[in-house]
């Protein structure tokens, strides 16, 4: 178990701390790394030496985070992570921090995994925490840093849309602007630019696209063939994800993700009452009530198709 | 010419005011009828009579603004309206109101066609004056006037993805969550929720999509028979006219919309630095520089395609 830090006891922590090192979880997000990122900048303004480490290549949209961002080397003496429920969320580095000093998290379902941990389920993105936090530590919040917290907070609320979104994520977003957040440029590549290689992608979900359950249930699925056919991938393959529920009178939306080496991952996104949670729960997964994911494997399409839908089921059941 | 009123003289002119008309324009959008429904239950909550005029019919979405409204009759004694930059603008019923006592508006071209105005060019919408109004006035904003004004804000700003969203934007809509607005929900209906007919319509628009100049010109095409086969109405064609632009290096979209007796109807979005008007106007069209557009008639899709092709060309060329 962790022991539950409270934001002053979080920010006299980061205080104490020297000889950072910071990670993000694997598959990184606006948010992993929007927060990573500004904790860094934040940290190091108050002259300590901090590094960061992503699992995974970092998405060229979120590149300009690291712009002017040297790591000297050190043993780092304090690890924290940010925006990370779960160790296995490290991916194939999992192993390689058996101790983790801090978690700074909002996913209620945090695992504990940290010595210490600032979890906030309230907020809509760990960089919500990492504004919070860095305003307690009187830390200047640069035009850099409101461009990683923004990115952070408009990408995990789908620009403002999702219900995630609350009073103190405009009015962090609104402190975010006067400081310097380029907002409009970073909605526009976040949320207003797509590949060629995506429309196409896009097109042959649209062409798979079921609505079943009585319009109460949509699922697609993408091929490997369609990722190849496209070029198309990982990141593009999550924006088709948001299209299933979007069908009017759908309360479950589901896509099929076949993966490199078989086995498909499922992306889950539902509305009031469906929760998307349990479903994933039911096929060994996890994650939010409105978004959640699970891997099927070992099995074709098909199978994949109609346990997903047997767990569908439960739920739409659950909720009569 | 209007006179121009600040905040605390328009608040003084509303809290005299009595047996109130508020004016709202023709093709009603979410500013215009959100504005004016959270103005008229706000004055009624100060006793006052208030009824509500809007020349076009309220589209399904915002009906539920004029929820459990009934209107009296009265000679009204106030005329006001509400994010109208032109007398033009209140179509049809241009001429019905000879006099408007006050325009409260945010467009910084409003015409002074009313005695009196209240314009804030730097609020998003006319929502924010509102909001502000009925502070000044010490109206309750009740959950229902929070939704009306939730939507007039994020509708006019794309849910925050626009330019115009300012951090005044963002600190009014975190106290209308606050006062009760039903954002997700609001934002499910506004910006979630697309008819099956329209995955289809967007399938083929897709399919049809075309890259050209180096990749700075995307287009597509909606035939009539694309809409028959669809039942997609022109409020979807609209929502597809957003996606050429979309397409990473493109800095001129278009969509060609067979109209039903025959040509086209050309809608152009551009990023700086192409001019969409000025691509318009050489097609005898006109309108912003973001986003413009023309009718191309008496000319079979191929002859109509080369024309647009020339003009873009020009713009194109202008650029360099």
């Amino acid at each position: 178990m962790s022991k539950q830090l409270n934001l002053n006891q979080t920010a006299a922590f980061l205080q104490a701390a020297e000889d950072v090192l910071i990670l993000t979880h694997a598959h990184p997000d606006g948010d992993t790394l929007g927060s990573g990122f500004a904790l860094l900048r934040g940290l190091r303004s108050l002259g300590k030496r901090v590094r960061l480490f992503c699992p995974d290549e970092i998405p060229p949209k979120f590149s300009f985070m690291a712009d002017a961002i040297k790591f000297e080397h050190y043993k780092p003496q304090v690890i924290i992570s940010v925006d990370i429920a779960a160790r296995k969320l490290l991916g194939d580095s999992a192993d390689d921090f058996p101790v983790i000093h801090l978690a700074i998290d909002h996913h209620a379902a945090n695992e504990s995994y940290a010595e210490n941990a600032y979890i906030d389920s309230t907020a809509a993105a760990a960089a919500e925490l990492i504004f919070n936090l860095l305003c307690q530590l009187n830390a200047p919040i640069t035009p850099a840093i409101a461009d990683c917290l923004y990115s952070g907070i408009s990408t995990d609320t789908g620009c403002f849309r999702y219900s995630n979104t609350t009073a103190q994520t405009m009015r962090i977003t609104a402190s975010l602007l006067e400081y310097g957040a380029r907002a409009a440029e970073l909605n526009r590549r976040y949320f207003e630019t797509k590949r060629k290689a995506y429309f196409a992608f896009e097109r042959m979900a649209l062409e798979g696209l079921r609505v079943l359950e009585r319009g109460r249930y949509a699922v697609t699925v993408l091929t490997r063939a369609m990722y190849d056919e496209c070029g198309a991938n990982d990141d593009e393959a999550e924006q088709i994800a948001a299209i299933p529920r979007q069908v009017e009178g759908v309360l479950i939306g589901a896509t099929l993700k076949e993966r490199k080496h078989g086995g498909f991952k499922v992306s889950l996104r539902t509305y009031a009452p469906a929760d998307a949670s349990a479903i994933a729960k039911a096929l060994g997964g996890g994650g939010h009530t409105r978004a959640a994911g699970c891997i099927i494997d070992n099995k074709c399409v098909n199978e994949a198709q109609e346990l997903l839908l047997a767990a569908v089921r439960e739920e739409l059941t659950r909720m009569k």
